[in-house]
């Protein structure tokens, strides 16, 4: 439904964009080369080709993973068949979580199998899994309530209330649920914890992700219930009989594996200038094929990146990061700022919210580069593109360059049906708009057209 | 997206029919109960008990297996609950076709784990699997025409391009890769055979269902891909290199099994009148909990008769035949009628499409009763039911009633998105519009309070 819609509205955007015959005076040199720029991005492909190309040809990558190498070895053939300098691989290493198996069933009041995702980071279960009861907590908040030693020898489950909205800013409050819920559990004495998926969908798919236990806490076994099954042992816990549940999960840590980033970049006319980075993340949950986390988000830099290369030399260099291991905690990131802090960057940028439209930009700019920003602003326009007033540099392929007083621009993408995809086995090729992809590179286009050869400072 | 359009819809269409001040003349007696009760019954609430009782409280229910058995005793214990007479268990057996481990995934080009769901009757591929080239098929015509022994020591795959409609029709011609695929699969020589999904929907989740195998025919391992997989697997096999697949499938048969039909009666005033048989099938597949398919066509049946019930005595029988093992091959269907058969059934419907809304009223039935058949139309209009001129009869737990010369009413579902969930882990209660299944409820008590009161008669 959502698809087709948009892929109207993608149709009548580039209908709107295309160059048409020069009934109207001609705008100020600089903004037609990115109208222009902008108008044929609306047409792009190579975006869809990577993306395609990733799923297709790799598919599941998870952080650090004979995968994701698999996937860095696809990555700098892509780029270096794309036509960047400098693509190369820098590897770490890191611990890896590997999921095992995953199975959980109702026992008591009424056996059902429930499907599941095991949370990375999770502990094990052993491979006779437990049976015990189940405490039913409204929300985080009600968990934290619960007395010290309350849950010993008991599986919390945790739900929430999260719904779809446009900007995804459900993920940070609800997300908590998952992110942090494992600990409080472990910490109160519980055998095991279960959470309702971090998701907005209504189907038999699990939302797996990453969660933390605070060093001396040992983690215990955390899974999320797909949103059906969580649907259906709160019906259950409602008839007031005690409920049980069986869980089988054996994950398990592996020490020193490789991960590593893939960089590329277009050489700038000006080493002064410094470089503006634009990020994704090449690693994926191992359930899904990454297309829309965040196999989308690289094709969409990439794309963009080459179209700015194929105009001309810029005045900047752009840098194509496409970083490992984000989904884990964003040990690619911390690696290449490791690696590159020393260097000039000016601007960092990330896509790693889907591939359905931008509808928002929002700034990190110095008031040296309000004029930039101002020809950005009016540039983004015709695609139907607001500017927001939220301060710019979200995604952590980014964290440690922002943190650092890099300047940021983010375009922020509709993100209605994103929490139905996230971490899912859902998260599949066809749940990509082309049209959409390709609005989203003309984004892109549009932004670095401007930002990497504005002669203001962006720092 | 659809149900909350549609819920909006089920809301205008109820206080369009709700009673209404006598602003206008009366309607002569008879219609006007039956307006009453059709009106009534846009707020019901016992169609949704059962089915949300069902799905909790038994779940999943294969035909034969000890679930069925437990939503036989739940059948039982629920319906004279409801306060209908004659309620009873009538048992028989059956071979029962066990799942057992189902596991495949791409070993080259490119390794991927696929979602599968093994087919009904498929054979087993032993407990290490098997590993062949995979042989694709453009659609079962291609499949039919490879030469006798070409598909020696291969996997056969076999796509198709079915697509939603409102009625349910392309899932007799497309549904026939999964019937018959298989045979004629094992009967050239394949190891074993993969289908796309008999399905229209884009999750990760795969459509079982039956799948038949002639005398003499050895049944060989038979699967289904989740759409999402078979996009992938096309995509790859585009790329012009051998693609290998292990499988893993070791489903079993277990011979002589209990299953049965329940039974329920309002019994009618008038001996000589006949019966009428309201069904839907109590059984399900395994990995849904069978909400659309078919809890809603045992709600829905049962909530009218009810009603009929509850507003006095008929002067028909209207007898509820919750039957076992449809899913299977209609061994419940072909059970009732052997014990049956010599009773006066004058008239069967079945509930067996989901529960989106009626949108069409089909007959089958004689000259005798056409003034019955227009009180019907002109009764299900105000519902926005339409009348169409197929034959009516349709269903696999009436069929053998219907072939024995039996007329049938055919109360029409709105299908477009049954495709989506049938036969999936997806058939789950929240698939269900609580609006939709109560407009439903109200299309059959106004079928039921036309044809069970009728003088005329209708076979």
């Amino acid at each position: 439904m959502k698809i087709s819609s948009f892929r109207v509205l993608g149709l009548l955007l580039c209908s709107a964009v295309l160059p048409s015959a020069p009934v109207f005076a001609q705008a100020p040199p600089g903004s037609s080369d990115v109208a222009s720029l902008r108008a044929q991005a609306l047409g792009d492909t190579v975006a869809w080709d990577i993306v395609e190309g990733i799923t297709t040809e790799v598919g599941p990558r998870p952080a650090a993973s004979p995968k994701e190498a698999l996937a860095r070895e696809w990555a700098v053939a892509e780029l270096k068949s794309l036509g960047f300098a400098n693509v190369r691989s820098e590897p770490y290493t890191m611990k890896a979580w590997v999921r095992g198996e995953e199975r959980a069933q109702v026992v008591a009041p009424f056996e059902q199998p429930l499907v599941i995702a095991t949370l990375g980071n999770s502990g094990s279960t052993g491979p006779k899994g437990l049976d015990a009861e189940v405490v039913l907590f409204s929300d985080l908040a009600a968990l934290t309530a619960a007395p010290d030693g309350s849950l010993k020898g008991k599986i919390a489950y945790v739900t929430h209330t999260m719904k779809a909205n446009q900007d995804g800013s459900g993920y940070g409050p609800y997300g908590q649920v998952r992110r942090a819920g494992p600990n409080i559990a472990a910490k109160k004495g519980a055998s095991a914890i279960l959470i309702r998926s971090i998701g907005t969908d209504s189907h038999r798919v699990a939302h797996t992700g990453v969660t933390t236990f605070e060093p001396g806490v040992t983690p215990i076994p955390a899974a999320a219930l797909s949103i059906p099954d969580a649907d259906n042992i709160e019906r259950m816990a409602k008839r007031g009989k005690p409920l049980r549940v069986h869980l089988l999960l054996t994950p398990k840590i592996l020490e020193n594996q490789p991960s590593g980033n893939v960089i590329a970049e277009v050489p700038g006319s000006d080493p002064d200038a410094g470089i503006i980075v634009v990020a994704g993340h090449l690693d994926s949950w191992d359930q899904g094929t990454g297309a829309v986390d965040d196999g989308a988000g690289i094709a969409i830099v990439a794309a963009a990146a080459k179209r700015i290369m194929d105009a001309g030399q810029p005045r900047r260099t752009i840098r194509i990061l496409w970083a490992g291991a984000e989904e884990v905690g964003g040990d690619g990131a911390r690696a290449y700022f490791a690696r590159h802090s020393s260097e000039k960057h000016v601007l960092a940028m990330e896509s790693d919210f889907g591939a359905d439209r931008v509808w928002r930009v929002n700034f990190a700019l110095p008031e040296s580069a309000k004029a930039v920003q101002e020809r950005i602003s009016a540039a983004l326009a015709p695609l139907g593109i607001v500017v927001g007033h939220d301060k710019a540099g979200d995604g952590a392929d980014i964290e440690p360059l922002i943190a650092s007083g890099v300047s940021g621009i983010d375009l922020g993408q509709e993100g209605t049906r994103y929490f139905d995809l996230h971490h899912t086995p859902d998260d599949t090729l066809d749940k990509i708009d082309p049209a959409q992809l390709a609005q989203n590179v003309a984004a892109w286009v549009t932004v670095l057209a401007v930002a990497a050869n504005a002669q203001e400072p962006l720092r």
